[in-house]
């Protein structure tokens, strides 16, 4: 490591620089800095991940409230090493005194797996013998080994291996040339690859073989659209441009935007993390969210031949959102005025890495956020609305993930999630029967059913930490229709019902209800409604975890059984299927089965956290394929009886007369986009003029 | 009528100017002379409607495949009217023949109630004695009389007076300036008006008094906002240009826009109505959808206290989405390059009236389209998509429905609504316990609790009109964990269950299998898939009908009471609530559940459509006022084994770069938009550059 960078570390720490925010990830040079102090106790090592410890929310809280006068909380780097031999190391290192201030040796626990863990398995499976034949038996020639690709998944858990070794499965795939996509050439056996002696030790060969798929093959780069008629040539550019700059400030990493603040924080496991999210309500800061992040998923298949039970990734968890982020590229990801963020991780030799632009943050036109107009003499507001976007987009092997955390004027939080990318795909044979477990999106091209699970950690922190949560149902009124209480039957409500146990908070979505849940401060009533100020969760993509009870997954991924659990908040509790998630036998479960164990915990006006399972079910089609068009999923966090009024009343309008200017004729409020068009048409040539 | 509009309508009729569509809306020219022709034989009437008559489906489609040999559909006005005396008829007029081809005199129905007919109510209530009286009971001088309001609603139904009577319920409401919002100023006295006496017949009071609010008002104008501290001053303009034009083609009201073809029409009643939707394949145009519309909507309100529980308006069968609709105006309602359409409509005199922009249609930038990495070398494909919108708004009394058919490049069509405007209000005393039926969102306002429910009509025309409908399920395998059939409980499969019946489509939402419906062509084979091609209706936002079973709405809103039907198609069968709506008992209820009298009616492989009841349920907060940011809500209609591969490879890439070239470092396709700009921050002053 650089000399400069110690010193810029020793200076963020003892206060003669710039210091970091005590949310900001690692930066280079704290995690050289770390890796500095670990080797020169513990020689080299193999690093999995060098990242930040989150200050104990108790103390960060206090300092939040007084960053004056309050002690800085200090920066410490969470390690995960492995040790030549396969030994795993949990540590914390102390940045600033420059100590080792924990150090467990793991046993039977798997950390994730890297994407130089990843990049290792398609070298060695290349030259595996037992690979090669089963290559030949497809129809490959062995001399063409370099045309054979792998997707290298974590192997879930497989009881004949345990997880006592270091393991991958390879998914595997042919390419006729080098720039076909793979996923049209799927091959039907699955090789087992040992991380420790970097060997393949066993290959799962199905009864009934399929050969390697003889279509021709099925591309989408521009080569193969040119051959294919070309490109359409009729779209018109358009230009989002932001002459006077945009509307957010920066700094370090708090970003502020219309009485936004937030923090983005990033991790190696779950991409973007923002913290610390309040709103100025009129000159009150209040806070709304202390953390939301995206901290698990589970995308588990459907087709119960084996080995495909072991297909059920926790791209998280095994893999890491923020390891696998995309570098993203202006004017191709984003468009308009964007402000990047980038990501600092550590190799396995040790070295920080950087992954440029790994974080965008843009505004966007929201359309109409209000509108009124009155009939009877058309007085009339219109005010247009904006969004600030904060986004990374994830690569887990064949799937795309685009994540979008967008912040709303009217103090509304919205989780987006663009799923596109490759479709997992297997062999089929012509003719063969898919039973209903997959679909057959290109000839010989079976696509397995499956599920995307994410699971959204929401620890709330509206008009302060000590919050209660409620499931709210509309409901019937009591009565029939004739009854004195509900005479003529119309009668409904919003049932209430309040979690004040661990256990009680165990719910699922109902559709019938359209259920919500209320983080609720019942401490703070709104003034008007009586009600407690609240943070509503409004989501309606929520299937359940279609794998049985009992099954692996339902073991594995405790956290995807039910749509919600609300837990009491645990510094220790951040990850919902277990901090190590590779190789877990779900024996016992991980994570939230542990945490909630204690039923009779009480989460009434306490601090809590509530954990959100969601996503789609995907049953492939061919329009899905050989790229997928994104698939968009969304929720809703919704300020209620938080206000007492709309917030974004003084959005400036673009149109606004009121009834006295409509009488008397007199100047209206015009701030209509001087930009607009109108489209001039006819005879097929549009153009554009005011 | 001018000489030269009727010489512009018998010229489109004998074939020597440019003639209408046969989906086109009536012209002014047209409305003119059905107008002239009833006038001729009938003499002065109320005109309450006069819109085109549809072709009748089967000539139509036969016209749409051959329109150089096949007759063009004759025009044909369909006219509401209403004598003096109350007398309300139901007419053809044809216009090529100058003749009324049908004329029925209708007994005990009362057609919808129009703009003119509300703007009547406010000024005869202002001057009956009973209303002054009750007036200043509520403590608002008889001399203030002209700060009283009303929205006048139609009354439902009400026993007491049937529908042999013409009648409005006037919403009462006090203005203390004539630019106060009076939705903070409701009163508690609700007067009964008769529009064919034009007078007040009743006033219904209720037992609890409530005199008029003392609150200060709750405004959201301009002047009331700059009082408050003036408007934020923050936001930097975000400008959307199409220097080269828009990507789309306008030729009469047929739009021609990446692959799609839609004709927009528009009538009072629906509003927009999109006809013959098709997508050109390769060269081959396939027919989607024959019609798309919202076609009804009820909003009942959930106090069961007297008389609220009339508050159950049908916003398009009583009012009309069309008549309701606002002229939009450019940089305010839509941004960007924009194609208006007008709409024609008749007035009560009989004379045509044109309200301006009343459809706006624009192209969006719609983010990132699909996007794959390659892990091994970072190759990478990033395409951003397009969508079409093509939208309306209407404002009913308090509330505002913007509208936007979206469509997709990839196939999708998307129904966006957002709901806007203003609560629907009433007064409370201070203290008083709203029993959970509303909510105070202001002091001495209590905004009830209430359903949007809309109906779609999809009449769907995949790859031709013979069409069956699926019900699909995200289901369990069969076998539990350790069976032969699941040894690992983790099969999962789309359960589709074939709609034969009338009677076996009237079904609900089911969100624990995330249930879709399938429009699917059996005859039409996907060759890869071996799936019939299809549609998919994809709806997350479907709560139940709250109001119970024999309620007044539930046996008015009869389409209401279930997620989806599915009928024969019928050229007579449109509105789902019956022709006329207002005070309808509901006994008999009309439409869909007369439609669906005959269970055993085959609906498999036949000329169908499917009817789908979605919205919200809205229990107010104090964020939804004085004006309530837009809530948005959402359907897809998506293709799935419709395409043999993602239809729209062939759009542009941002960036491409394979394999091949990143390892020969050659070059690559780099079309990003070089419009986009870094955002440079520091010190506040954030400013851009490439």
């Amino acid at each position: 490591m650089a000399l400069d960078r110690l010193k810029s570390v020793a200076q963020h720490v003892t206060g003669t620089g710039p210091a970091p925010h005590p949310f900001d990830p690692l930066s280079n040079a704290e995690i050289d800095a770390a890796v500095q102090i670990i080797g020169k106790e513990l020689g080299q090592l193999h690093y999995n991940a060098v990242t930040l410890r989150e200050p104990a929310k108790a103390e960060m809280l206090k300092w939040l409230e007084d960053s004056v006068n309050i002690p800085r909380p200090s920066r410490v780097a969470d390690v995960v090493a492995i040790a030549p031999g396969g030994k795993v190391y949990d540590g914390l290192v102390d940045l600033k005194n420059g100590k080792i201030i924990k150090w467990d040796v793991l046993e039977g626990v798997q950390p994730l797996i890297t994407m130089e863990d990843l990049q290792t398995v398609e070298h060695v499976m290349r030259k595996d013998p037992n690979v090669i034949e089963q290559c030949v038996i497809s129809g490959i020639p062995r001399e063409d080994m370099h045309k054979v690709y792998c997707d290298p998944w974590t192997i879930g858990y497989d009881h004949r291996f345990g997880n006592g070794v270091r393991l991958q499965q390879a998914l595997m795939y042919y390419r006729p040339h080098v720039d076909d996509s793979q996923y049209s050439f799927p091959l039907d056996f699955c090789p087992i690859f040992d991380a420790d002696k970097a060997e393949i030790i066993h290959i799962d060969i199905p009864d009934i073989r399929r050969p390697v798929n003889q279509a021709k093959p099925n591309n989408y780069h521009v080569a193969a659209i040119e051959n294919e008629g070309g490109y359409r040539t009729d779209i018109k550019p358009i230009n989002i441009t932001q002459p006077e700059g945009v509307s957010f400030k920066v700094e370090g990493r708090v970003i502020d935007w219309q009485n936004w603040k937030v923090h983005v924080g990033f991790n190696y496991k779950e991409g973007i993390v923002l913290n610390n999210i309040t709103y100025n309500d009129k000159g009150t800061v209040r806070p709304i969210f202390y953390r939301l992040s995206l901290v698990e998923m589970v995308v588990p298949y459907g087709n119960p031949e084996h080995p495909h039970q072991r297909k059920h990734a926790f791209d998280l968890g095994e893999y890491g959102g923020g390891y696998m982020t995309n570098s993203l590229s202006l004017g191709c990801d984003c468009k308009g005025a964007i402000h990047y963020m980038d990501a600092a991780f550590v190799n396995r030799a040790g070295e920080s890495t950087t992954i440029k632009n790994a974080v965008c943050i843009h505004e966007e036109d929201a359309g109409i956020l209000f509108k009124h107009t009155d009939f009877r003499d058309e007085s009339v507001l219109v005010t247009r609305g904006r969004k600030l976007i904060i986004s990374h987009i994830f690569t887990a092997a064949n799937y795309e993930y685009c994540v979008y955390w967008i912040f709303h004027q009217d103090g509304t939080v919205q989780l987006e999630i663009k799923l596109t990318g490759i479709l997992n795909t297997y062999a089929m044979l012509p003719g063969e029967d898919t039973k209903g477990w997959g679909t057959e999106v290109y000839p010989g091209v079976n696509a397995h059913n499956h599920q995307h699970l994410f699971c959204l950690r929401i620890d709330p922190n509206i008009d302060g930490p000590n919050n209660t949560v409620f499931q709210v149902d509309a409901s019937q009124g009591a009565g029939e229709v004739g009854s004195k209480e509900n005479p003529y039957g119309n009668a409904f409500y919003a049932k209430r019902t309040k979690y004040s146990t661990v256990s009680e908070a165990i719910s699922d979505y109902d559709g019938v209800t359209s259920r919500t849940w209320d983080m609720c401060n019942t401490n703070k009533i709104n003034p008007y409604s009586h009600k407690p100020s609240s943070y509503k969760l409004v989501s309606r993509e929520v299937p359940r975890l279609l794998p049985k009870e009992g099954s692996l997954v339902w073991k594995r991924a405790g956290f995807a059984r039910h749509a919600v659990h609300v837990t009491p908040y645990d510094d220790e509790q951040l990850y919902p299927a277990g901090r190590h998630v590779p190789q877990t036998s779900g024996e016992p479960s991980k994570g939230i089965p542990e945490w909630i164990a204690n039923g009779n915990a009480s989460i009434d006006n306490t601090d809590v956290v509530l954990w959100h399972t969601f996503g789609i079910t995907h049953f492939p089609a061919p329009e899905d394929f050989p790229i997928m068009p994104a698939e968009p999923m969304t929720l809703l966090l919704r300020p209620r009886n938080f206000f007492t009024k709309n917030p974004a009343l003084d959005v400036p309008p673009s149109y606004c007369s009121t009834p006295s200017q409509i009488a008397s004729k007199s100047k209206v409020t015009d701030a209509a986009d001087k930009m607009s068009k109108l489209v001039v048409t006819g005879g097929g040539a549009e153009c554009c003029q005011k």
